[in-house]
């Protein structure tokens, strides 16, 4: 548990760098990261290289007692890569090209650029593999930020065709996998295909899935083609560092080429930009962020980092890329560091150094203002290192396993059939209700055979079953809605969903509901935005009769989308069966268990008696936006 | 009064058609609907044709005593229809190609299309139009779906000029009907005239009109082509399936070439995704449609139909394509054929037989599952069937005629004047304020020179009056606001509007309102989003002094668009001095007049004491979603 | 003083000209503008050339005793000069062509189309520049408006990197000033430099800054180029007719050119579509206008034309283009006439004469209707006309100067760090604080260095500080906030902001502010949108001890937005000190002094009691939408 700071030699005079290290040092920061976007400083022309500066950062950096994370600067091609490489841009969903100016400008498809990142890579690999100082990699930064997965362009449009041929070896199962016959859709041959844009209405889902399936496996080539430059020449682990909110492409799949995850935490521009929780908890989080969302990104990122993961950039203040930037409250710095260690981060690096005073992030706050004057999480991150040595979390295995699937997020983006329904939003609701609860959450990827080292698991929205162990499994199942409900070609599959074995349901039709109109359950709560008409016995029903939950008390299927009450009151039920204890978690205080320890996490702006809340907590209160643990 | 169903051989195993042509033929439908999106199947590469599969088809259906409707499949050529014609798809405003891999993705103007529609349309006529089992012919699919009239094409440059000079003659002919002295406007000639998109801000309305009229005319044309080559093959009707509330190209020109009109019915849909009821309207009847939508239609087509009409597809569950698609309430299967009869239809077809599993409608339900289970209604439709016996419509007349004209459609969409002002939605608040009455409504088009027939002629917003039979009525006329207010060439005529024989009204000015400014009304109502500062003397005043009416009891100029206290207390006291006989209907409560027959039909999802708010029904109630029919 | 109108005689059949000019000097009228749209008229194909027409329209005017204000045609550049200079027209930011069929379809840097623009320039001042009926120029129209400042076109690509080298020197000097060293942005060289737009994410502010520098520099010289021609032609002043909330290019940079300022003046639509009152105002001011927004634009342009400004196109009635045009208020006409006499205008121009039945204005009402009878604008303008002789407005110094600087304005659109954050809305609020009061107010452009003349002078919202004169001043001074917070290359500055002289204050940094989340001031109201963490002494705080205001009460650094409340209290303490009365006026009711006079115009459509809110005031009422004046 070490905490860092990303840094930019390049941005400050080079007479700066020794005492801005020792500050670090002073501090209690070990990781700094380095290099991520200083390609044109590099090699400012093709193969005129200036390593000199960049070995005189590390110098000085390690000589201090830092550890060096090295960031390949493939996020940002230079402007002469693009001159070199005219097509390596990609193309938006209406054609226009997407152009050099500000970062992530290339088609993860384009054959030419991935040799000039490889090329790269693989160049600073040679020199600073084997230097002691750097102890850790960055490969590219925040693939998919700035909605750069999906690109149009001619490369992309070769690519995938490529790609389909590999993955149906004839035209004529092409048609077949996709229904090609409907409206006579149907190809010849490969070369007729195209990427699923400006089509009249909607394309094909099928086709629509298999292009997000090209584009997922497009950047995990890509950065594979990284790793494989990097692997012969560093023992150190290599990292992606993903954003928050991102499924366009399968992180799991990125992560399995890597040794750690890592994710760049942003609590209150998340809330802000990409949350879809009423206007009224925005403002009353507009400080301290969503309570959940960085939670559940840490759990993610642990199954995705296979228990090895970070926070490579904390936010540390005011950001500037939200529709609002406030201050976040005193505490929170801090409070954010703590919560990514309960949940077994290995380092958490805030972002960034000192606030630089110029271009596109100049508004964007650091551990230092601009001035060098230290901004207020200078200090709340010297009390987390001040921290740090009585502490050491072992995460262990959760009660709870909740999957959660990037090819399902595909599938329903591609097929909403409600305007609100969004699976992230579907399993956000479900990892919500589970922390209202008290319970700490493992996240489950869709292949994961053997779920046996979970009291229960919870499957919202799974497009098919896969490999997922459901048929074995003897913990307490909670699935659905939708899930089951395609095949792997994105059809309907006969018989008709869910095809939960051990569960008699069948999902006769769905509903899309209107978010005025949601159908009331007979034990509270309702069903909100989806539900489905199941056929077969009711372990409850909706107050018109529809069944409701089919199934058992160990292992029901969910015909659709519950809202708040519920969530709550089937997670309980289900827990309790699970033989797991449940609190009621009044709103903006979380609980999160790590190996011997509990820890409380207030995200409220207002204190609690732990003890009326968490039975077994010390006594006494918990501030606003404060931590607190004891062994359990 | 026939029903039938929408079917596609090509989606399933042959084995299976046998079967569920006797299923269909065992629920009592009569009509069978094949080959519209088949052109894929019957001609995979250019000249290799595959008729034998669709010959068995029909024979199947055939002998199991079903009567098919053959449509021709050029809504959607297949991807080597556009390999060869590779100018044949349409541009959007913004010059984006709409490309393959949906449907609808043909250019109107490109004449090298045209030929392979006709090609395939007279090759089908060849193998189809004297087979026995060919009762009728639908000719493509939906015109206007998908916002596909309108294209920005160089085929459409090419063609509108011709059309203009067709239309003009001389260049400085059309200078002058478009006063393109503003703004320098002014072209030398034709070939310098371009689409008008892609205009720094808005382009004179008269050129954007001319367009709307040109592009409607690209559609009579190509269907007129297909017609052509039909006609001398075949005895069977002609027919096209309309969409609902598709403005863009005048249906009655279409119509006239077709031997039916029939649309594509889907309430629920309709309700959600082109409805400009208030939320909570559409909130309360999510489940079974707007109470008037269909009526308009039915009665639309009807006329466009010169009487002769149908309901090509009848909803008959859940759609996949508004925002949201609840399950319809029980019983409205039912309750939307037996309006559709009710209004005159001649067949009535759900779409479709069996659910899809694949491609984009595979969550559109049909009278089957996926898993070939009955849907809900299928049963309905067989309870139609058997009740259909016991009744014959026969329309005649209807006490009130309402103008319906696409022109004035295009000319308020080219110059809506305030951001509510829309063409379909003021007649149609003109249309449920008469059915609020209880009154049964015939649609006319604006070139009806004979008003006689109707006691009552409403006319709403009518461009300009060109040969309608104003003059000559001597029945109960309310017309305005906005009718007669343009010159065909899209001028304002001098002497200024209305210009009504009998009525001595001027309108000085307009104004375009506020939707929180309505103007009051001195008997009561209000106008709301227009009204019209009229000059002469006044029948009825606005609060404010302005005349709001002009003109005699008989025969009124109408200054104002009138909210729904004031429109039906307006069109009643019309009604009443043509004799007509009015009831004040409750919510969702409907009444149709048909020859001999008086049909209740309820949308409302609570039930009625039929005899309180229908003088002369029979006694007892009318349940939720239920129809009711006697003598009167 | 003198009012006058537009006029298009090429719209109007030449026998009408007469009897037209007779009827507006009946009125009272004295300037008519022409000529502004007539090119196509005076030069229908390249070198033939027409002035016949316009050679009698200007007789028949002058003789009638009218002064012609003679425009350019510039703004509507006819067809044929389209096809002789293709590349003429702007692209839109998504590389879109802004094609013909319009108006104002041309870049600002088109150098074949500069020459045209001169040529026709000079070829009507070679024969109108001595004409005596001549008295007035202007040159092309509104510019700006329909968003035509920016143009992402071949041509301006080519010009900014021109641009870019003569304000740089060196390509290293431009990334150090842009900071390009931030996501390798940097360039070897001019010509690698694009437009800002098509960029993945934003794009360098500085990049953005001087992108929106240039193309307000474009603007300049384009109108000076115009300029050049006349100059040695003609010995009447030249003009420029504005429009409404225009920043996107600087006026007082085009207005250094020329001799008078004018704009365009549309009170009810632009209170429609460029307001941002919520939607209860514009409700309740629908058929008045906001009562600030014209007051502001004279003061503007009394500025931008050095003390000479007109009102050159004044609404008469409805309008065609807002999302609603209701009608005015009866005597508006007469208001808003009399608003723009009493801050000192020169002349104000009805637009227009005669509403045209044609084209894309049809709708737009005039002096008279189409039919020539008289719009209620006409009696109106003959009521000012026979008043204006009683008058004789001197406007001297207002005791208030507000700074306004367009440069500010591209500045915060490029970096408004929050959603609302909009520079035109900060100042404007300012100055509806300041006239609420009762003050009258000077605008004072950024390179003011003599604040000496004004009692008090308020500076919200400026970038840098660069020539304006707060060093020496002494009066009392209201600044902030952002005001000092950039350098002029757009970086932050160091030491922080604001750098106030005088004022012991650091922006620490800044909070955007939720619209819901106002942070409440100590002393009454609260920062809305937009608050600093200021350190330093603190004059007011906020409620949460943050310092709100440093300094002292004749020179004060304001750390926020401050709502109605704050903002009239904050204003009127500083107006006390600077030893003006205050007012305290209602809804609608405003004063504004004018050298003796002082004029009070209501804009409410209520009457009040003028003595009880305007002290000093003749005794009884002010009728709604009234106007009073009398010897201060
Ligand atoms: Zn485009
Ligand atoms: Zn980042
Ligand atoms: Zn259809």
């Amino acid at each position: 548990m070490k905490l860092g700071v990303c840094y930019y030699p390049e941005h400050w005079p080079e007479e700066q760098w020794a005492e801005d290290a020792a500050r670090m040092v002073e501090t209690g920061l070990i990781w700094v990261r380095i290099g991520e976007f200083a390609w044109s400083r590099l090699e400012p022309e093709e193969g005129d290289f200036r390593w000199e500066w960049l070995d005189r950062a590390v110098k000085v950096l390690g000589e201090a007692g830092l550890q060096v994370v090295m960031g390949t600067p493939t996020a940002t091609p230079p402007r002469w890569v693009c001159e070199k490489h005219p097509g390596l841009f990609a193309l938006d969903k209406h054609g226009h090209v997407r152009g050099f100016g500000s970062r992530r400008h290339y088609c993860f498809s384009h054959d030419g650029y991935r040799g000039e990142a490889v090329r790269i890579a693989r160049l600073m690999g040679e020199r600073y593999g084997r230097n002691s100082h750097v102890q850790a990699w960055q490969i590219d930064n925040e693939y998919g930020c700035h909605d750069t997965i999906y690109s149009y362009s001619d490369a992309a449009a070769v690519a995938f065709r490529q790609w389909l041929e590999a993955r149906y070896g004839s035209i004529e199962a092409l048609n077949d996998a996709w229904g090609n016959v409907f409206w006579s859709m149907e190809y010849r041959h490969f070369g007729e295909v195209f990427l699923p844009n400006l089509t009249v209405t909607e394309p094909n889902p099928s086709h629509v899935l298999d292009f997000k399936r090209f584009s997922s496996d497009q950047v995990a080539r890509l950065n594979r083609a990284q790793v494989l430059a990097l692997r012969p020449l560093t023992d150190a682990p290599l990292i992606h560092n993903y954003m928050g909110r991102i499924v366009e492409f399968d992180h799991f799949a990125v992560g399995a080429d890597l040794d750690i995850a890592s994710w760049d935490s942003y609590p209150m521009g998340f809330l802000e930009d990409r949350s879809d929780q009423p206007e009224e908890v925005k403002r009353r989080f507009a400080r301290s962020g969503d309570p959940d969302f960085q939670a559940f990104h840490h759990d993610l990122y642990r199954a995705v980092g296979k228990g090895r993961w970070w926070v490579m950039e904390q936010q540390p203040g005011p950001v500037n890329w939200a529709p609002h930037n406030p201050d976040p409250a005193p505490g929170m710095a801090r409070l954010w560091a703590w919560e990514a260690f309960a949940h077994g981060a290995e380092a958490v690096c805030y972002f960034r150094w000192r606030q630089a005073p110029f271009a596109q992030e100049q508004m964007h706050a650091g551990l230092l203002r601009p001035d060098s004057v230290a901004a207020p999480a200078l200090g709340e991150a010297a009390q987390v290192a001040s921290e740090l040595p009585g502490v050491e979390v072992e995460t262990g295995t959760a009660p709870v396993g909740l999957v959660f699937d990037y090819e399902s997020a595909w599938a329903w983006a591609a097929q909403p059939q409600g305007a609100e329904f969004d699976y992230f939003r579907l399993v956000f609701d479900f990892y919500r209700g589970l922390r209202r609860l008290g319970l700490s959450v493992d996240i489950v990827p869709r292949d994961c055979a053997d779920l046996s080292p979970w009291k229960m698991v919870v499957v919202p929205g799974l497009m098919h079953w896969g490999d997922l162990g459901v048929d074995a499994y003897e913990g307490v199942l909670v699935a659905g809605p939708r899930s089951g409900s395609k095949t792997a070609d994105f059809q309907m599959p006969v018989p008709l969903p869910p095809g939960l074995p051990g569960v008699a349901a069948t999902v006769a039709r769905v509903e899309s509901l209107r978010a005025d109109s949601p159908v009331p359950l007979e034990d509270g709560g309702a069903f909100r935005f989806w539900r489905e008409v199941l056929e077969g016995e009711a372990l409850e029903a909706a107050e018109d009769g529809v069944p409701a939950r089919i199934g058992t008390a160990r292992r029901q299927y969910l015909g659709g989308w519950p809202d708040d009450e519920a969530m709550m009151r089937i997670l309980r039920e289900a827990a309790e069966e699970a033989g797991l204890e449940t609190l009621d978690l009044p709103e903006g205080l979380r609980v999160r268990d790590a190996g011997k320890w509990r820890f409380a996490i207030n995200y409220a702006d207002r204190s609690w008696k732990l003890g009326k809340h968490i039975p077994g907590a010390p006594s006494g209160r918990i501030g606003a936006h404060d931590v607190s643990w004891w062994l359990r």
